[in-house]
């Protein structure tokens, strides 16, 4: 309780201090023009971005560091009871056992589930989710590749299974907390610290995973888990995409701090990630085994649905170490 | 050419005999009773079934197999020109973009999906998906577990991931043919003929993946694949789940022949594998890869949505070998 | 507010008094048998109960009380926002609009909705709605008629357009409140003593519509709307049964007190009505502007949609005077 | 059957003449600019166009029609087997029966219903649902007034119940078929010598209802009912929408003939009708029963459901004589 209050108290200072330098940098931040990001590094064309780092050689760079066996669960069981942004859904009508006439007695039980299946719940970001204007990542056009029943360029079902090296930077962890303030904006040197801390490196491809304690409000406080959250600002989202991840995650509801420090901002690092960058983003995580484990670098593996055309899905990963 | 109309003509004559012994079977064949069946292996209470295979040492039995790092993905992309068993559908309406009032001009796309979430596509049939009666595997009651809003017992997020050995048995390549007969059934000597082929034995927590060579119909002849298959018969069924698999996989509709032989019987092996055995079964897999490739021992990976009380769950499983 | 709150202290009396009453009455009240109830009065086989009084003369009966041509509207608007029962929902999800590749470029919009169209908003009840068990209007089965796609016997869709000579009785106006107390049950006394001031008698065939002043709580305090309502209890339901009505319709919930005075039953006016009588509700009716233009007697016209094997409908009804 | 053929015969030389004079009329017609058509004649802001002849008197000159007192249902029945237009649905799923704890043994059904509620079936059609470019009716645009749930302008609530003449135009009847052939145009010749025929005047307000006798083909010849239809042609909608109608409808997907004579025009009537002149359009109608009895002049009350922000309404209307 008092390194809490401590902490709450410098970070009182600490926020002062970031609202200063935030309002600077939020007048010289702004999207990048198409004629200045595309092509991505990737490639004109390239349609994959943060993707294309799963090749067999990373593949074994993940299953490595498996040695246990033991697998964790790092997705949150899908019902109607989630926390959900804005007026998402996810709703389940189980159907009327269906009894077949034939003299086995097969009954047969089914559901219709309504809901937008790409974004709720335990959730992955592919590249159609986010724009700058009318241009999302490599400049491909939503008013080009969209239907009404999905994008024809970026769609999830490109993306495939991810099977990464995953490392587990708990910034709750690092501050002596379970959770981080509401609206606590991770730095750059945050991050540098608990790696420090936790003995170790980023490397290319890796799934990096943000611990901020959100996640323990999912299902107790859902109002409070949707309305805002701590998260990364635009200095650690853009040294982030330097080190070159397959995707960035977190335990709360868009890996990123909401609302922005910068008001004029509508969460920019959706842009930065997924617009700029082609970088995937893991969003909703359940990661409470993982911190009590202390278990920081596995093997992760998502596996998202091939909705066609889909802007994300939603996803059960797990860890194995 | 030849070698298809010699198998073809032999098979005439073995259906009229597969049709006399089945004639047979099918009067001895009946759904086991509730005192005959429970509690199962697992034991009383037990939910998981043939999940309890799921242990740090059985996927440890799994990745030694990983050496390429090369990842092979088994599901077929979503839309709603898939062929559906029925009356299911999967339906994606991708919502207008919201562009939100901020000075970055982020626009947002999502889209809302409706569909038998867990019974469409490449699919993982849970254990309240399928009954004797009003029974369910371990005879929980369906009268007492189901709700509107999903099953209380057997809901398909207590699953969780499953990675275990994978082999891929292939009757198609056995019988010199791309795609089985129509109502071709599999027997229990095409399957130890097959292994022998390919020396290959099966283990207790094993991924039985058959390949029927109907999956090359999908989205080609969506009537014809739907309408019925080639698949496995009781014989057959009844043997494979005394060799103690995890799940068994096929690429078509249901894994078994369908219609059965017996037209008295309802897709009898969906009771036997799922109701009787707690063993789950992986549908309308794509196993062109595989086949292609004759990658047939591997990881087998597949992350059921955690859909609170659902039957199943459409996945997008994968092989690592 | 004196009034309120005399009238609110001599319910205090009253209520003690009445719970009295039911608390004999609930120990007497019991669903009759099968064999009690059918064949309804309309001869075994019948589908339409009171929907049999749509007779040509009975619509000119109705259309002979329009003298003005004013036409009120009964319906709410139908949102997402609406107070709902239960988990029940009702979205509208507007597509992209689909810009035609013809020179005239001619766009179209559409919507996908999503939501118990049977049962949510201003709200028709066909019979297959309610049961006493098993068994529906006439004796027909659930376990019969049921299919995952809609009921065999009883559905909406053979209801047709309802157009009948419209009776407002105005309990809240007869007690001098907007709004009558959180669970009040009307009585027989109250209907009498209404349509006594209103100088009104019933005929058989008519829509008896009852103001409840709960209507003025839609969309403003939806919690408190749908948590119980003011309505008619088992007497007053079964008087009226007797008078012979095509239906009863109000501007709460589900026309009857919620909960019942009796907790050991539920909503049991929608079996008197329903089941054993035959006779339709129509709720959640917005009667503000009926009651302020004192407008009494009228041409009542309701359209159900003809949904295939449907519950109910929502619907737009109106009164013409 | 001579008949039919002796009008066929006629026909293929009047298509030729049809087709040389619509070959010149394509040419000169383009929809008219947003300065050429706005404000429409009902005024500046005005959002009810053709619904502003829903005044007292009007519904007055419909109901002195009423003698008989016969209700003629025009909608047709909901279910999944009916014709739709390009990928639409209308899906009942219908839920388990909730049986209430309580001990009157009350069950509950009800059904989740998805489909593009406002476009499908007999349906009504509101001034959303069709553009030129970004523009609709008044010139309220598609990028200020849409959401993702609804539109803020000219959504389908607004238009309320209509009440007015309706006048069956038997073209069908007229040439002696019981359907007019696959993509006929009806022309303003055509009107007025059916109009002759049957001695009747078009009044201001009036619905006016077109029998093609295409309707015959709902439910029994799906592809091609939903494929193209005869109808109405650029010529005849200019003259009808100068008649001042409340609406007009016809017993086909889209009143007008499809595809148009001229390929380069994609509905140009829907946007002569809706977006220009502010007319609503009455689709899929059901008009066997109207025409077997030769009921030609009637009062038709539709009453659209208010989906707020909807582009149209899926409807059960009536005629009653």
């Amino acid at each position: 309780m008092r390194r809490l209050n401590r902490f709450t108290a410098s970070l009182t200072i600490a926020s002062a201090l970031l609202l200063a330098r935030d309002m600077v940098q939020a007048q010289s931040w702004q999207p990048p023009s198409d004629a200045q990001r595309c092509p991505s590094k990737w490639g004109p064309g390239d349609q994959r971005g943060s993707g294309n780092h799963m090749k067999p050689e990373n593949v074994l760079r993940a299953t490595r560091l498996i040695r246990s066996g033991e697998v964790i669960e790092l997705g949150h069981v899908l019902n109607a009871a989630m926390p959900f942004f804005g007026a998402r859904h996810f709703d389940v009508h189980t159907k009327r056992t269906f009894m077949n006439p034939q003299s086995n007695r097969r009954g047969s039980n089914e559901e219709v589930v309504v809901g937008e299946i790409g974004q709720v719940g335990t959730q992955f970001d592919g590249f159609a989710h986010q724009t700058i204007g009318d241009s999302m990542y490599n400049c491909y056009k939503v008013s080009e590749a969209s239907t009404r029943t999905g994008f024809e360029k970026l769609g999830i079902e490109n993306v495939g299974a991810l099977i990464t090296r995953g490392v587990l930077i708990d910034i709750a962890g690092l501050k002596g907390v379970q959770t981080l303030p509401d609206t606590y904006e991770i730095t750059v040197q945050d991050i540098e610290q608990a790696l420090s801390k936790q003995k170790l490196k980023l490397q290319p491809g890796d799934a990096v995973i943000l611990n901020t304690g959100w996640g323990t409000l999912w299902g107790k406080d859902n109002i409070r888990y949707a309305k805002g959250c701590p998260g990364i600002g635009i200095a650690a989202a853009e040294w982030l995409a330097k080190q070159d991840p397959m995707l960035v995650g977190a335990d709360n509801i868009g890996v990123e701090v909401n609302p922005n420090p910068d008001a004029a901002l509508s969460l920019p690092i959706h842009q930065i990630m997924i617009v700029v960058n082609g970088i995937h983003l893991l969003e909703n995580m359940k990661l409470d085994q993982l911190v009590a484990k202390r278990i920081q670098e596995f093997a992760l593996i998502v596996q998202p649905l091939k909705i066609q055309g889909g802007t994300g899905s939603t996803v059960a990963p797990i860890a194995i170490h």
